[in-house]
């Protein structure tokens, strides 16, 4: 165990406060009721969605659709701008809220359920129902492309998840993943834009991929598609995956030129589609660092795109940290560093714990006096616990071995909860990946 | 693979060279004849070491000692400024250079060799033969350790091997590890101090240690020891080391009291012992700078303490280099990014490569276009390979599932020579650890 001496411990206490309170400050920026009522307006009746207007006299109705973990806050947060203007609309979500005037139906993230393929279809025929007087604002938002499951043709759901679980496995890019899930789908690669066609669609998407590739988040349903059943067909082949004959037969069907194509580029499905991402990884990290900055401390966003094995990427952030208090670089202490991204974890052990409980204690076991780490995934779950991630520094591991072993056994929550380093949030209402807090004394 | 426009195929062409030119400024900055040109001199009878003076006059003989790969060089450089100043000298190295009036003897790293024993008898020889009337220089640099073997007592060079191997292998710490070395050793842990007392040694120490604790650059043979033979013991029992007898009774015997201790920081030997780093990571990533700068990018020193699986070290620089090009931050391109520090590699294949090509391999696979990466080791020689390293952007990855193989079987150097990526400089003279330069456009 490394001491730390009595001016650290201090300065630890206050690090603690600015680590804790930019974690708050991140969720609150990145929550649908700050982010719509930063990028929605109202004026009489025009309607602004981020750089984007819409005369609402010129519709007959206005429609909310979509799907996503924080899909139903950012409905509620629509009609609580729009109010009576909204005359209908359907959401699926795992974190509902009740809206007067949209229709919250559950879904189950990240496995899909057969009631997220009822509420799902009810989406497609608002969809459907649309025509060129509807203006349709589809709430896109991370976990959407498991929550809205929409089977194709003869796919079951249980087909669905069974090639979704062997592409999970099997290594493809999620580009190729993708290209697969969007050639089963009834929603997803642009369909759902086709399905809404000709009315004018706007979309107000939360970011939870990093890049913001809007054909990417909840698998694209208002996006051209590049990929072709043949592409899919390719992946399964590629890496020899074993899918129900169903889902096969689906992609042999397609690439025979037998089942229309996912809609491309040129899709005339898009012209009335406007897409924005009205909140990423960024708004959070945005959002801390001038929480930081207005307690006096330099800031430095590393990325927002952070990505990897969770307890390697520790070690760089901890690197980084540690020059800064040892040369001032690449930032001056006082200095609060910030990143976000998503890590993974290689599961080898079977205990409890998340990627970002694993950076923390990762960091824990390699951090020197007077730097305080805290990790977090912004909706408040970090894998299958209830913790939404853990806040740490020098004195937390009081045993290495112990903390080591915690990681070999992928059990680190017991571990962190026994010293009170876990950070619990419950459920934010939404989801923009994680936001890592490095405070430098 | 991710195609790059014409624009960024011309901005690569010039990013290569910004990147070669800094790896070229970087290595020659660290090399002892820079590094000792700038720490020490000599005014008349005044020879300077860094920040602390000494009056030839007062010494009846001027000794050079020491160890490690880039000893010679420093020697020759101290024959350089110092000329018949100096009366004679030993030094252990692999990469020898020809001195007149130090003695260059062989040895071997990272495995220690006889011969290498037999050169650092006569280093042990030279440290007893000083007197108060010696000025002694002592040469420490990375690699010291292996080459500079002292087995202590009858412990044998095969049981020191075997020793040192058992330890590599059990997750022991380099606190841990060094705590058994240095009490299996007539020169580390302080043990050169104490022979060379009470003459007047000032080191010059080229640290590939990262936070440069001299008690740990070539197992501290001029820093005190705060470890014991019992520790040594504990650390033998805790990991359930399987060590020669003649390893173990040493330890006993040490441990009853049997032999004398490593010499602590209240040993009278220190008291004439003036250490001084001259030459560190940020020596290089410092001097990489300036030639980016100059060539008016934007720069940003990450740390020099990076560590970790090398490929997953690539992804948490890639995803600082995308940042810096998709948003301006942490730094606005064109910018140059820079980091030391020592990544490592978890063999599991069978292949040729080292960290350094592994963590241009992985960044290869995920950069887009506008961003150049190049990692080397500045000691020309990364892993068992004759590369110092590699240079990659986004087109070097012809071929994604090929280079995954070649990551997965520890094979990246074939595919790296294959696509003209290897950067190749032969033994460089010098061992700061690591230099990686990422270069947005």
């Amino acid at each position: 165990m490394i001491e730390i001496g009595e001016r650290d411990r201090l300065a630890t206490t206050e690090a603690r406060d600015v680590a804790l309170e930019c974690l708050e400050a991140g969720i609150e920026a990145g929550h649908p009721r700050r982010v719509v009522r930063d990028a929605v307006s109202l004026e009489e009746a025009t309607l602004r969605v981020a750089d984007a207007t819409f005369d609402l006299e010129a519709y007959d109705d206005v429609v909310v659709l979509g799907g996503g973990n924080a899909a139903a806050h950012v409905a509620a947060a629509l009609e609580g701008i729009l109010g009576d203007r909204i005359d209908g609309g359907v959401v699926v979500t795992d974190d509902p809220v009740e809206i007067d005037r949209v229709a919250v139906r559950r879904g189950d993230h990240p496995v899909p359920s057969e009631r997220g393929v009822e509420g799902t279809r009810e989406v497609l025929e608002a969809a459907d129902a649309a025509d060129e007087g509807t203006l349709v604002l589809a709430a896109i938002t991370g976990g959407g492309s498991a929550l809205m499951a929409a089977p194709a043709g003869d796919v079951t759901l249980e087909a669905l998840r069974e090639t979704t679980d062997a592409l999970l496995e099997s290594g493809a890019t999620i580009h190729e993943i993708n290209a697969v899930r969007k050639h089963l789908s009834d929603l997803k690669g642009g369909r759902l834009a086709q399905r809404a066609a000709p009315a004018t669609v706007v979309s107000l998407i939360l970011s939870d991929v990093v890049g913001n590739d809007v054909s990417v988040i909840a698998s694209g349903p208002l996006a051209p598609d590049g990929s072709t059943y043949e592409d899919a067909r390719e992946v399964i082949d590629r890496y020899g995956i074993d899918v129900p004959n169903v889902v096969s037969r689906r992609l042999e069907r397609g690439a025979a030129g037998e089942l229309p194509e996912t809609p491309g580029y040129d899709d005339p499905a898009f012209q009335s589609v406007t897409n924005r991402v009205v909140a990423d990884g960024m708004t959070v990290l945005e959002s801390a660092r001038e929480v930081a900055a207005s307690r006096g401390y330099e800031t430095l966003v590393l990325s927002s795109r952070i990505r990897g094995e969770a307890r390697e990427a520790a070690l760089a952030h901890v690197a980084v940290a540690e020059e800064a208090r040892a040369t001032g670089e690449p930032v001056s202490p006082p200095a609060v560093i910030l990143s976000g991204g998503e890590t993974t974890v290689t599961v080898r052990g079977e205990g409890r714990g998340g990627p970002n409980q694993e950076f923390a204690t990762s960091a824990a076991l390699e951090v020197a006096g007077g730097i305080t780490v805290a990790a977090i995934d912004t909706d408040g779950i970090d894998g299958p616990t209830d913790a939404a991630g853990a806040i740490v520094d020098a004195s937390t591991v009081d045993d290495a071995a112990a903390a080591r072993a915690a990681l070999a056994e992928n059990d680190v929550e017991p571990y962190l909860a026994e010293r009170d380093a876990l950070v619990v949030t419950g459920p934010t209402g939404t989801n923009l990946n994680d936001l890592r807090v490095l405070v430098v004394g």
